[in-house]
């Protein structure tokens, strides 16, 4: 069967089905089906539905079964490893009423693999190269679990391997080519990013623009999801890029400088490419962020264009040699302070020279906490070379990991607000203090 | 109804239930169904199968009766927020056959919790007092959306509010004392953590304890799950302690250093651990992971008894300025070499005192390779207090994300090697030059 041969027909809704018990006894986080769920999103098709299931063979292949009545694309992953308890290639045969045949040029690929990378190949990995006797074998150039492409029922069904390094790249140049999304039917999707705001700040702005019925209405309908102090705002439409374009400049208008980015959700990324544009730089300092804070920034490929030192000063001690924060300011208002945070940011402008610098000290918890700075209290401090020196407090809410990200988001939320001309706009879970 | 109404049956197998358009369509990653699955794993409880659906009435009601007859317990989170899009009360209703009522005392919990912080009662959010007439309404200290408990078929239901920070309390207050997993079919599970060896070379080692079929022989039964350069084993038996602490004695003895921990596979924490233990420090340098290492360490409660002082140098100007490596070494063998990582390691170690330092530079991509150093290439350093100076290259695979956590991880494993004894062990994708 070659790509020829594939029915003609469109996909408008997908399944995705993860394979295995690391995953449905929750050992593994699934990354794979949201990457998947918004790779077809982006291209206009729908995804109705995600399942997990363990490496149990018939609950599989029932599971396949039922996906193709549901949708007309059913993406599966894992479970296509060389080991007794990988069984997505007999469930999917199972299902399609098929036998399991070898692929001669899927065993010499998964042959030629090991022999690259100085290897002997092993008898047990032999079971990769089964495929449906009705489906094909799609090659995989990062490891030896070749895919599957097969029709079920009225589905297309692909089985693509576990690993994300592997998953990927198959699926884009091996699953995309092979997709038809309904023409009539795409949905356009522009998202913009905002910070400072609470969903239900966002929702009441936005007000009627967030009706559900306005998608079929052919109108733009815009949904909100809220994730560690980011906002994100999904405008969707059927229709073309002008609409979009109207409604990005209507939210911009009732959000104000809580947008701080019109194609992304990605502080971080906005951050320093604003940054790399005007040709300045930020460096950080942090306590209980940890290095979390410089760990963000340089997440974004370019960042060491904008980014070039940050601290972390988890004792006192270190704080005063390494940032030149005064000592007496530890027995006068401790080191959780409106002061500290100045001067840590002082500290790292001096220093790292550049434009801006970014402190953050608080509480993190479990521990440490005390009745006037609960756990969950974080002081936020700005320097700018201008002169500028901002700092605010904060009651985060949550874990120790909660506080920690919090903290990152409302550190680069302030440099957002600074390089966007809207210093004074008060940030959420903003106190007095 | 109260708990006590509840049919004294047992909860052998879990179904969990995802609610929302976010998550099906990949715009958030759903967590909630991987923390479930372990808690109820923990508790004997095995899950079969995860299932996420949009806001859509139908399929979140078919979901609901098709899971009741696959297992005994579901679980659901999402969808019980104020809005249209919130579907799961209506829908738990649909499927149990029965209409919704409003529950007075989960409609005065509400008042209660937004005068208990300054704010006004909204008429939108009456409807999440409502509930099934048979079924009731849980508490939710954290937020305005109670959950929802109920019989559906042969199944017990539960409905937990979407955000991790409402879900989880009330998960482990109100669902996790209903629980009764059937006591013989207890399965008791423990993680051993290893780090320095592929998932393959483990398995080869653990040979026979891998059999699929040990765990129903009354055996312990040993399934690995690699992430991330750490391989997770996990013992699992239908029996006592006794038989786990052998099982781990045995894969101790195979793997070795390559164990660093036998209660989890979580490594910063082994780390964090095994210093505070001995009244050891350590202090970070890093270039490519920038920050990450030091954010590693500082993830877990307690950090600051073994960990002071972080430096992310990501310019060369601040690698001399603040660790004193040697500006001539930029220009004779570059910013990513052995000399630069053993100077970078060795000044943090000068300036934040204590007993060891990490360092870490490497081109993390996807830009920066030459054919030299391509993309991947890192450099990681360890120094002691006692004059020990390690210096490895590594080869990393991946995206830049994938690099820069294997360099994080592969830090720590040196330490780990280090503080363990076993100093000479080579770590996978460790390689000359």
């Amino acid at each position: 069967m070659t790509a020829s041969d594939r029915s003609p027909h469109s996909h408008a809704r997908a399944a995705i089905l993860s394979c295995g018990d690391e995953l449905a006894l929750g050992e593994t986080l699934d990354t794979n089906s949201q990457y998947l769920a918004r790779q077809l999103a982006d291209l206009g098709i729908e995804t109705v539905e995600h399942v997990t299931v363990g490496d149990d063979l018939h609950a599989t292949a029932e599971a396949f079964t039922r996906l193709s009545t549901r949708a007309d694309l059913v993406i599966a992953t894992g479970g296509l490893g060389p080991t007794a308890d990988d069984l997505t290639r007999q469930a999917l045969a199972l299902a399609m009423k098929d036998e399991l045949v070898e692929d001669p040029f899927a065993l010499e690929e998964i042959r030629a693999w090991f022999t690259g990378r100085g290897r002997v190949f092993s008898e047990m990995n032999r079971v990769q190269a089964l495929r449906p006797s009705r489906g094909r074998c799609l090659p995989n150039p990062h490891g030896t679990a070749p895919g599957l492409a097969a029709r079920l029922g009225s589905a297309d069904v692909y089985c693509l391997p576990g690993p994300p390094r592997e998953m990927k790249p198959m699926f884009e140049s091996r699953v995309v080519p092979e997709l038809a999304p309904p023409a009539g039917a795409r949905v356009r999707t522009r998202i913009l990013g905002t910070v400072g705001l609470g969903e239900s700040q966002v929702a009441q702005s936005l007000g009627e623009l967030m009706q559900r019925d306005r998608l079929e209405r052919g109108l733009v309908q815009v949904g909100t999801t809220a994730s560690g102090g980011i906002v994100a705002c999904r405008a969707r439409v059927r229709g073309g890029e002008d609409q979009l374009d109207e409604a990005a400049a209507i939210i911009r208008t009732r959000l104000g400088a809580a947008v701080f980015a019109e194609a992304h959700h990605d502080l971080p990324r906005a951050i320093v490419e604003r940054l790399s544009s005007r040709g300045e730089t930020v460096a950080t300092a942090e306590s209980c962020t940890g290095g979390l804070l410089a760990g963000a920034i340089t997440a974004i490929p370019g960042s060491s264009a904008c980014f070039h030192a940050g601290w972390t000063c988890y004792s006192n001690a270190i704080k005063s040699s390494q940032l030149g924060v005064p000592e007496a300011l530890f027995a006068s208002v401790g080191a959780v302070s409106r002061e500290v945070a100045g001067a840590m940011a002082r500290g790292a402008l001096e220093r790292a020279g550049g434009h801006w610098a970014l402190s953050v000290t608080g509480i993190a918890g479990p521990e440490g906490g005390t009745e006037q700075k609960p756990v969950g209290t974080v002081y936020i401090g700005l320097a700018s070379r201008a002169g500028a020196l901002d700092v605010r407090r904060f009651a985060m809410i949550g874990t120790r990991a909660d506080v920690r990200a919090w903290s990152v988001t409302a550190a680069l939320a302030m440099l957002h607000l600074h390089t966007a001309g809207a210093p004074e706009m008060r940030l959420l879970r903003q106190t007095e203090g």
